[in-house]
């Protein structure tokens, strides 16, 4: 069984308003020195055998991410 | 600067129905050797000073999950 992360984000030049949210909630808590805060998602895909990565790569372009706004990365997290 | 990443994942024994959702579709896009799909969130906290982990627990167990339903695993990603 193996284990492939992606991980997806707005990018950079996208507004976050959650991101934007929890930031401005952050003094409430007494910190005070967080310049950024952005959100966005993690996808854990199990599979039954080897890792495609190509495959991998298609299923979050087609799937997972909205290549408009968000950029994605993939990443093999453990081998078992 | 300091970048944190606190990775969000539901408890493995709380259903995903959106998890369920994106692995019920890969079979339409060819792939059929998937067997878990689970999706949560990834937020990225970027201090301008030094990072306090402890306080990052408390940012994290306070204000991004929801400790009843939800786990997270905090890392530091890069120091620049």
């Amino acid at each position: 069984m193996a284990r492939v992360v992606v991980d997806v984000m707005l990018k950079p030049e996208i507004l976050d308003p959650q991101g934007q949210a929890v930031a401005n909630a952050l003094p409430r808590l007494g910190v005070d020195d967080v310049s950024s805060v952005r959100i966005g998602r993690r996808v854990e895909i199990e599979f039954d055998g080897e890792i495609d990565l190509d495959r991998v790569n298609e299923i979050a372009d087609k799937l997972l991410a909205n290549p408009v706004i968000e950029d994605f990365t993939v990443n093999v997290a453990e081998v078992a």
